[in-house]
């Protein structure tokens, strides 16, 4: 064992110290944001910064050709266990695969000391190993590295074996020789929200399956756990159900080379599980349900032009009973596709223009004493909706408004709170009724920008809202939401990362990690790993990566 | 022949004619875009429009068995000219490489009609085949289709037939049952203007040539013919000077990975002489040069902080003879690394106050008797700089600073527009001077927004400043800049098209091309043939193509 200095080279960041004079343009967005200029952080590239670490100068040594991952003889997941197995081949992949790994932390040459295990150790008697990760999932991990001669990960679950692994392979590094080495370290780490979401829209544009699980891959590098898939809208509906198979045969922008079959939600499914993240479903109604239309006669209410139908559609048809007969059995199929626990079911921007001109509405209305107040119309619709999606036995997430409307809401809903002026006053409300929420509208990535705005997205802190203890404990994470309108497969990937990772930062870590310039140089190497890794992550400011990209 | 009406499909484009309701944000940019959904053109995926083009309803097939592209036999180039050649192989590729090319100009099934030839007949008695085109260069071609059972390219130089070949890929389309099939067309097509460029910028991220490659394809595709190199910059010098090595050597993000050696740029310059592009490199001075300062010692003026040097630096040092001796070295050897007839010197964004910090440059003015008046020295250097660039019997081009402070310029001198307020006043002026003149300032593709912001490129129009015919006749052209801070390779290409495509358009075909539905459609449907092509070209909106993007 060497005791070394640890020697912190600039070696994944070249930036210049002398300032920056950039052509200006008369338009240009100014913004707030810190210019920051890299420097190596004494947690080198670790994102997000794990809750307890410490991390000494003595560095040992790892070698391809006698590493190993393997299950501690104590753990109560051994080889059976394919999720380990699987991570174990991932991360020792990720570690020794293309030999190309530089870190910033990076220890000065040592002797033969080196570290030759990893010994993963599930503490717990139900490893949860072929479970599916929930909201309530223990993620938390113990991570020692030592050359006693094994590191050793312990975790009550696979969940937080997973998240030790990834750290793990953060902190291994290339020394000045190309050796990989990792310095002696101790974590102890938990997420500070238990939900961590990013959300994905395969409407308004089709994402092809490969793209999905390479961004849910990087969402595991970033310890989110919850892929927040909203599948269908107004654009499109991809979503092939086998109980209605004509929603996608007609709705979708093709019915044959732009749809997700069972087999790839399955994929999706198992494939998310396997790296701890869940994958929440949205079906949203009564509003952005244009593409249902297609497929589905009678459900969208036909507007009316004068006294005559237009030929357009509007939201879902709340007073037939052929809507509720077709929610009723399009949900329990949802609910046997989709494993986790919540089911999204939207209720955002209902528009009543179109309500309002039909004429079977006005008189439904008439007899319902609604008077000319459709969001009453909105509510009888979501209550009837929620109460079918119970008895599925599935939780529900929706949108704000719903909770806005007066809506009788199951004690465990979650409200997830959008829009984007006055979201504080907006999450005192809904914690005060007594409901758990989260929050996504700071973190609306489709809105884009000149400028370094991860760090816009960093320095949110969700539970900066006026309320109790007992309030903020109702706050159980975020989203960071990437809407399509402008993104497909060409670009979603590197506008997703690092700008993502900021959120996934900000739901994990502890409160008082908010130093911006310790968080620009742990990023700007870890966006060099994800690049590393083979994902098109974009930059956060000029410099330059050990290896760019090697895409086109 | 069979005569067909006209099938067009929505194909490549498939848009819900319903409202879309979408979630807001309050800070949202609220931007003047037209919001036009897709329906096929009577051009079809024709861009950027040719200045005159009749498509009649008649219609052919190709076969990818007995297609041929030939020369002419009364063409000035034949299988000698490798750059033709090289051009029908690519192109045949793209018609019939993949077979998976739709289009939405569709006629319906015909008989056997078909075209079974291309013929390029080049008409000029010197071909250029084996020069570098210039900004004087004839690209002007007429193309026609018909079954005589040749369809016919002339051009008076291969530019031009390198164009029409492209226009002649673009009219092949797929009908209903996969067949390659074309329209009987008419085309004479010349650009309006004969600098159409895209700067790119290598210093605040190194470009891999792989990257540098694929987008001069791209601009290719687009009829761009200026590739402006802004090689270098203050974050890094990777520029490998075989005069002056160490300016890479140190100043390069590293030197060895993040350098383009001479056979690097040779590379690019012939690949881009292969497809019509001038390669202009720009070696800014004396401001935004941090970076050649670290190869090159004594290069840059030392700051000063009261009466001692400060360690830091700032622009070139402009009193001493050294710098102009080593400024003629330097400008010696790219006169003769870059064939073009121009090179791009800069001159932007000179920072006086280390030059006045300084008590040597200082006691300079007060020799030269410029007073406290440091344009007077910037233009002391510019005078100098560009005397030497004289003697390499290179012409310059220089952003437009260097004309605001009164310097002499030669009279072929081309200033660069760049400055966002106030860019038509400037034209005036420049032009009014009888100068040259290209225009950047309303193209800085680097600036990025939640818009369509192609159509804010798309509706400027370089003439609208006040002048006479013949100021603006100097308006040579355009480029749509895209600055490096927020662009590497892992997001540049997906960035710059189809958003540079607007400014191709607007710079190729004519005035009254202005039609921003009839462009919304082309431009999807020239997007897809894109992606099609292996680029990822990001989305105009939402929709989708008929085969995505199939990289992550």
């Amino acid at each position: 064992m060497i005791t070394t200095t640890l020697t912190l080279l600039l070696l994944s960041l070249g930036f210049c110290k002398g300032g920056l004079q950039e052509n200006y343009i008369d338009d240009f967005e100014e913004t707030e944001e810190v210019e920051v200029f890299a420097q190596p952080s004494k947690y080198g590239s670790l994102w997000p910064l794990p809750q307890k670490v410490q991390i000494s100068e003595v560095s040992f040594k790892l070698s391809s050709s006698s590493f190993k991952i393997v299950d501690a003889k104590q753990s109560s997941a051994g080889a059976s266990c394919s999720l380990l197995q699987d991570a174990y081949r991932r991360y020792f992949e990720y570690m020794f695969g293309s030999g190309k790994r530089q870190q910033l932390n990076k220890g000065r040459r040592g002797g033969p000391s080196e570290v030759t295990e990893l010994q993963v150790w599930i503490t717990s008697p139900d490893s949860e190993c072929d479970g599916y990760p929930s909201v309530s999932s223990d993620e938390s991990y113990e991570l020692t590295v030592t050359d006693q001669p094994y590191a050793v990960l312990k975790a009550p679950k696979v969940w937080g074996a997973l998240h030790g692994l990834e750290t793990f392979s953060q902190l291994v590094y290339e020394d000045q020789y190309g050796a990989k080495s990792i310095n002696s370290t101790s974590i102890n780490d938990f997420p500070r929200f238990a939900h961590r979401g990013i959300l994905l829209d395969t409407s308004r544009h089709f994402l092809p399956i490969k793209v999905i699980l390479a961004n849910l891959e990087v969402m595991a590098w970033n310890k989110i756990n919850v892929f927040h898939w909203h599948i269908v809208d107004d654009p499109s509906f991809p979503y092939l159900s086998r109980t209605f198979p004509q929603l996608s045969q007609k709705g979708a922008f093709q019915p044959y080379t732009h749809v997700y079959t069972p087999a790839d939600v399955k994929m999706v499914i198992e494939f998310a599980r396997l790296r701890g993240i869940r994958v929440v479903p949205e079906f949203d109604t009564p509003g952005h349900t244009q593409s249902w239309g297609k497929g589905q006669p009678d459900l969208l209410t036909p507007c009316y032009s004068g006294s005559k139908p237009s030929g357009t559609f509007g939201p879902v048809n709340p007073i037939l009973n052929t809507t509720y007969e077709f929610m009723t059995q399009f949900f329990k199929e949802i609910s046997t596709v989709f494993p986790d626990a919540y089911v999204h079911l939207g209720g955002d921007e209902v528009d009543f223009s179109c309500w309002k001109s039909n004429p079977d509405i006005q008189k439904f209305m008439e007899q319902q004493g609604f008077g000319q107040d459709y969001k009453k119309l909105e509510s009888f619709y979501i209550q009837k909706l929620l109460d079918i999606v119970t008895t599925t036995k599935k939780g529900y997430m929706i949108w704000q408004e719903v909770f806005d409307n007066g809506v009788k809401l199951k004690p465990d809903t979650v409200v997830h709170v959008w829009i984007g002026g006055g979201s504080n006053e907006e999450m005192s409300r809904v914690t005060d009724a007594g409901y758990t929420t989260i929050l996504s509208a700071p973190w609306y990535l489709d809105y884009i920008s000149y400028a370094q705005d991860w760090q816009k997205y960093y320095k949110v802190e969700p539970l900066s809202f006026n309320g109790t203890e007992a309030q903020k404990k109702l706050v159980i994470g975020g989203e960071a939401c990437l809407w399509g309108e402008y993104v497909d497969a060409t670009n979603l990937t590197p506008r997703l990362w690092p700008r993502a990772s900021a959120v996934a930062e900000r739901l994990w870590s502890a409160k008082d990690v908010t130093d911006i310039n310790d968080a620009y140089n742990r990023l700007s190497a870890h966006r060099c790993r994800m690049v590393d890794r083979g994902i098109p992550a974009q930059p956060l400011f000029y410099g330059f990566c050990p290896h760019e990209y090697k895409g086109i």
